[in-house]
């Protein structure tokens, strides 16, 4: 059986246009559209299956932690937010005003109620520290009610200027997790652990190499003591900012008033945290994985690991095709991968097996199988790797193996493609990510043309005026500060930025 | 070992104040509790833990019924729900209005920026008919790509003046499902699906019996052609109206350009469908199935089915103790029911075990296990079914059974309650629901001095102005007309209402 060659079947390739070639992944492998509404999208059913996906195996991490699910106000007063004085000037430029509450036909126009305008405006949530912590404070009474450990999958809005599917919507879905504490170092655990947990799942679950560091005092979450992020690398060089999680220290402790009496019969303000990630991510594996036919999606997270497409030809083989595909997709569902059955689908769609096929390429499902009246026959089926579409001569790589052999094999070629989706983007990371520039006019250099990647150099850590001279001096490379990884070599030198002794060392790339 | 009688623990008994008990158990049980933001709740763990219950099982039926989940905007422009008349009048007094998308400091007071006033308000979906239907107009081109089959679990806001924790919120969670289809048929068709679905839902996975009928005209969901309705009686004999399924005919259709190529080339309107349910049916669940000492959670939908509550004495029994309740666990936790691993908690907290019992018994964990010393040197459990709390002497029921007979018997125990909690809840209905009543003056004596249950009549069906009188008339006693049940047996007699000759049979009722 012969497939036709897919190369360039998107309207354009990562190498002409990168920007283009993300919005044509969105859109042709059934991600999301634009909904009509500024700055939000629609995520349609393959990009949402990811996202369920994701859901699903971060939520699995978040209990296996200890930290409960709860559900807290979509509306937070403004007062709420103006206790915490970095906080708000964090987020007063980005946030959607509730203001009425009513609608009414005013001079034959729907308008908003003037006899309806709220007391108090409420702000549709852009992050929830402000109103769980006025939650917290009804639980948290004694040293025994801490550690206090929630988490919730909801929607925010944060109104941004310039948006763009999954990496930057007006609205999008995340998880926050919020935490409070007795001590300072417990917090500080705490968000140690989440920052490990997200740097954990993106490896695995979405087999995206990241860094995780600390991010430089001025990239802070507004109201935070100290913010870690993991960095992912985009196939463009680019970084992504891809999960944060945030020591708060007791500052919206204070605001709120999480007090709790400890053990001597003092009171104490709680220590928090917070730490999130969101449906960013989908943007995130579309530029790691994807190439110039789709997405590749990886298995651990693709809404259907194996697509089963019949070759029907309207004729009286098309019967058998049928239950030997019915017979497969049942074997298939047999299979543990991961811990969890295999999730098979049969793809009973009344379209030619040829755009059927094709459209499993662009939304990147892992294997796919074709099965005509001859691999019935003679006991086999046709199976494609979404990751591995062309062999070295360029034509498709689809191999027709006996149909027990790929059964029994299915799980194994699962994690292999997992384990190669992860091992290609680590390959290009650390290919990509220089440490052997120390002064500014070979880290601007670095970064001349478009050249792809990260440079990691020494700094010395400047804080206030010092440090927003670098930034201005960075931005006017197009450059930013992503974070000091905590897995980074001792500093030895001096500072790229500064001259002085060196502390550590900080990546610099261009960002999304 | 002698457990304390639990009865009136609460403050409040369900003879005493039935709506005062109903805020009781909530709040004891951990349920949910006020937010601070009006109309809105905080669901707290047990709550959202059964919640997720409810999403895991109603999901799987969603999904097994082809239809895919999707995500669209929070924010529908204003414009969207001008398009269906009907519908924006049913919504337009309980929207909440969005209106500026930044805050500024303005004479020292944070307000909504004057600056930046949104060309067109934004609405805060409190349903997502028209902005699906946007969606659906995009997708639909051919017959062939109908039916379109779609869900979202979303919040929506619905600005509510008098609210009540789960019952009646200002914000609340749900599903929704929105269908296109080619003909009225099927469209029909879908939403007795629907409808089939949910009552199968409420009856099994809640346990809770319910009526599956169509809702009177004006009763209809704003613009739909037909509404269904599955309603549960509470323990006061009150109507809660659990979940509704619309056939949306053509106007919805019309009204975004839902619009399809059929197969002789002409140009057709699309038939709609859409239903919902909503964190509502917590409530339902708590006035069906609690008693005066809290909540009794159906097994199925309990986020713990089984919690183990080690008895420890600060002295070196307790490793063992603890030891042997870890061996429980990991033995239940390989016990399947319902199709699924048993769900059973260590209940590890640093708490007088009496008290952690106490907590279990309102919160309704199906079974609660209790292991002291004297347990395990005789291999033994102590077990308490919350279903069955006391024996016939008033004392506490709980059983000292050998721990191999009680893992091997927990399924069919759980399986028990559950079945047990239906029947209980169904013979109540049954008992409550009179179909014997023929004319005005018994309909009302029915009901007098807040007689629980609900009275089923013979009626014509009335309309329009008809159909306001007899309403004016029930309001009159503080009734409501529920639904006309499906399975009702044919009407025979006349109209209670207007003495015509009857055509069916309809639920007269107190409601929530």
């Amino acid at each position: 059986m012969s497939i036709p060659n897919f190369k360039h079947a998107l309207p354009v390739t990562r190498a002409q246009d990168f920007a283009a070639w993300y919005q044509a992944v969105v859109s042709e492998a059934d991600l999301a559209e634009e909904s009509g509404v500024r700055g939000s999208m629609v995520i349609r059913p393959w990009g949402y299956g990811i996202w369920e996906r994701i859901q699903k195996l971060m939520d699995a991490r978040i209990k296996a932690a200890g930290v409960e699910n709860c559900y807290f106000p979509l509306f937070i007063p403004l007062s709420y937010f103006a206790k915490e004085a970095d906080h708000v000037d964090g987020f007063a430029k980005e946030m959607a005003v509730v203001t009425h509450h009513r609608l009414k036909m005013i001079d034959g126009k729907l308008s908003p109620d003037p006899e309806a305008k709220l007391e108090e405006p409420l702000i549709v949530r852009p992050t929830s520290e402000t109103i769980i912590g006025a939650a917290m404070a009804r639980w948290v009474q004694s040293w025994r009610d801490l550690p206090l450990l929630v988490n919730q999958w909801a929607n925010v809005v944060r109104w941004e200027m310039r948006t763009r599917m999954f990496l930057r919507t007006t609205e999008f879905l995340w998880q926050e997790g919020h935490t409070a504490h007795a001590t300072a170092e417990d917090a500080r655990a705490e968000t140690m652990r989440a920052l490990e947990m997200y740097r954990d799942f993106a490896e695995t679950a979405l087999a995206m190499p990241v860094v995780a560091g600390e991010k430089p005092e001025n990239e802070r979450f507004p109201g935070a003591v100290a913010t870690y992020s993991i960095e992912a690398m985009m196939q463009d060089g680019k970084a992504l900012q891809a999960g944060t999680s945030h020591y708060l220290g007791t500052g919206f402790a204070e605001a709120a008033g999480i007090k709790y009496q400890d053990a001597e019969g003092g009171q104490q303000f709680a220590h928090t945290t917070s730490w999130g990630t969101t449906t960013r991510m989908i943007g995130g594996v579309i530029m790691v994985h994807g190439d110039d036919d789709g997405l590749r999606c990886p298995p651990m997270i693709a809404p259907y690991q194996v697509v089963i497409v019949p070759m029907l030809r309207d004729n009286d083989e098309d019967a058998a095709v049928l239950a030997y595909c019915e017979d497969l997709a049942r074997a298939l569902g047999e299979v543990d991968v991961f811990r969890e059955p295999l999730r098979v689908l049969l793809d009973r769609k009344p379209l030619k097996a040829s755009n059927k096929r094709w459209a499993w390429v662009k939304k990147g499902a892992p294997i796919i199988v074709e099965v005509g009246g001859r691999d019935v026959a003679g006991g086999n089926v046709s199976v494609l790797r979404r990751d591995r579409l062309y062999n070295e001569t360029g034509k498709t790589a689809s191999a027709i193996v006996p149909r027990g052999d790929f059964v029994a094999s299915a799980a194994e070629t699962l994690r292999d493609i997992q384990a190669s989706l992860y091992g290609e983007a680590k390959t290009r990371l650390d290919a990509n990510l220089r440490r052997d520039v120390t002064d500014k006019a070979a880290l601007a250099a670095a970064f001349a043309g478009d050249k792809p990647g990260w440079v990691e150099v020494e700094w010395a850590k400047p804080t206030g005026a010092a440090l927003d001279a670098v930034e201005e001096w960075l931005k006017g490379e197009k450059l930013t500060l992503r974070n000091t990884p905590l897995d980074a070599a001792p500093a030895t030198g001096q500072c790229i930025f500064t001259g002085e002794k060196a502390v550590e060392r900080v990546i610099v790339g261009r960002s999304y």
